[in-house]
């Protein structure tokens, strides 16, 4: 067992003044931790990008229409999206599940699934967005993928989203689990006005109050209510990759949603979670604080498809070369 | 000529919503300004450590022994340290320059060249830590480096210094240049406390003071007055740089206040520079501020070496690779 003191000792020893290296000597130590060595390693790895379509779209939420999330996909996967550049200059392999949008099936590739629980949620602001059963077959799905890439042999895993409207449901969950009021949460997401995102507002709200006012709360019940189909199965990708003792490398404002859903569902995740950055999306600073987690980067990025902790990736990197290459005091000669 | 708003053209052309990459947009955009094109390139590049010693340690103002800088040398190139470790994993070719350490010269090799303007300044405290001529030659072997940099193809300039004491240094020409009390510019740098703080602030304001009574001001000799010889260098090294119009990622404290110097001998020359960081010497933020540049990491590094623009040159590669490699909205079939 590698202890936390035992590993600041060897970062202690390393030929630098104590500390100097500031967040990166926290990265590597957190890496050291979850990987049990002094030699960490971040390499092979994988991000995994679950889309879906949300029925709330039909309230006007959201500045694209719903078939973006169908387009995008093919994007993706065709090499010309933000997600796909960065996985491929980061050499992170990458790999797209569509658990549920309004497009047709593409064809099924080694980087490609398809495994719909139903053509987009439910409309949250009329209904449950989808019955407890779903919520649990998307976080099967989820976890299947954390397995497969660890699998693989993958070091670090990352979990992305792409589905139009998902900000609305992210922001009920947030609302709910950090008990944060709608308008401290709901920024414009990818381009919304404030036509948009006053109606964003009373609708989490009102989804927020109606679970709030419940008499017999059950966690799932609850954010099945309000959750996406990729949301859940991020959800379920953590608690997996938890019980595989794997580092997570968070991205965005949903992705964190789903990370603070999978550390209620599993307490103690979060010991493997890094947060890569904090978001435009006001709720996105609400849930790393929930969540006890300091963002490498504050770039104001808002696009999700788990960018921003691909962007992250050769800072981990970095983190795991300062730690296993470094020279010690005593090797180079030097007295402290 | 590619301007600004055909570049946001370009960036808002690619398939996600406007701005969403954040101040990953706004590095893609500098770098396509500076090399003007949207197909920016980042490699090959080069970072170029300087290093001397500093006759003002006597006066106890540092942590550690004026020793350390060789010891740091030869652990640099032997690639036992932060730096040398970055430059490897980061793919830049790292160079040291001894410009006036007190230790023995190594071998000569391609990455190592010694060039002594004289073993360690004078100490600042009691006379001008060197001559007008001094400094003019240090610029000159910084202005060499760059062009012998940009000679082998590089892309991408960087600056590291290597000197204990030369925060004392750094310190002055901040507090000289941007107006600012010594209390306000200096902090703790590698591990001092608070007897050694006290000296250096002391030292810090008779010399600024020193400099601010005398009636007659001429910029170069005020400045050799205070500086060291890998600041004179750096300068050099980022004059040399605007010229030949290479983007210039400047690390810490100490290179940025050689990146002032840089920029009020030749006017422009910030709008080259990239700062990769802000660190926890609390003078980095007044020099980063009186350049304008915003940094990409606030990650309270203290190590100088160049680690921080090494952290960042993955990042620089991110936006290239945004820039040139992204679908467009047309090119992927989405209407916006």
């Amino acid at each position: 067992m590698l202890t936390a003191d035992e590993i600041h000792d060897h970062l202690n020893n390393l030929t630098k003044p104590k500390g100097s290296l500031g967040q990166l000597e926290m990265l590597a130590a957190k890496l050291s931790l979850c990987q049990q060595t002094l030699k960490p390693r971040t390499k092979p790895r994988s991000i995994v990008i679950f889309a879906a379509d949300h029925g709330v779209v039909t309230e006007g939420i959201s500045a694209w229409p719903a078939e973006v999330t169908a387009l995008m996909i093919t994007n993706i996967l065709s090499g010309g999206a933000a997600s796909s550049v960065l996985a491929k200059s980061t050499k992170t392999e990458l790999r797209l599940v569509d658990v549920g949008s309004y497009g047709l099936p593409e064809n099924e590739s080694d980087n490609y699934r398809c495994v719909k629980i139903a053509c987009g949620t439910a409309n949250l602001s009329k209904k449950p967005s989808m019955t407890k059963e779903q919520f649990k077959q998307a976080a099967l799905v989820g976890r299947a993928e954390a397995e497969i890439a660890v699998g693989k042999g993958a070091r670090i895993l990352a979990a992305g989203e792409m589905g139009i409207g998902n900000t609305t449901s992210a922001s009920c969950i947030t609302s709910l689990l950090c008990d944060a009021a709608p308008e401290s949460v709901i920024g414009s997401g990818a381009g919304a006005d404030e036509v948009i995102l006053s109606r964003k507002r009373d609708i989490v709200y009102d989804a927020v109050q109606r679970l709030r006012n419940k008499s017999n709360n059950d966690f799932i019940e609850d954010i099945s209510s309000i959750c996406g189909f990729e949301i859940a199965a991020m959800a379920g990708f953590y608690c997996k990759a938890f019980e595989l003792k794997r580092v997570m490398i968070i991205d965005g404002f949903i992705s964190t949603a789903a990370a603070l859903i999978a550390e209620k569902i599993s307490p103690g995740c979060c010991g493997y979670m890094i947060a890569s950055h904090c978001s435009a999306e006001p709720g996105h600073k609400i849930l790393l604080k929930k969540l006890k987690l300091a963002p490498l980067l504050n770039w104001s990025m808002h696009l999700g498809e788990g960018t921003g902790a691909l962007l992250a990736m050769p800072l981990i990197d970095a983190a795991a070369n300062i730690t296993s290459k470094m020279a010690t005091f005593e090797s180079a000669g030097i007295k402290r």
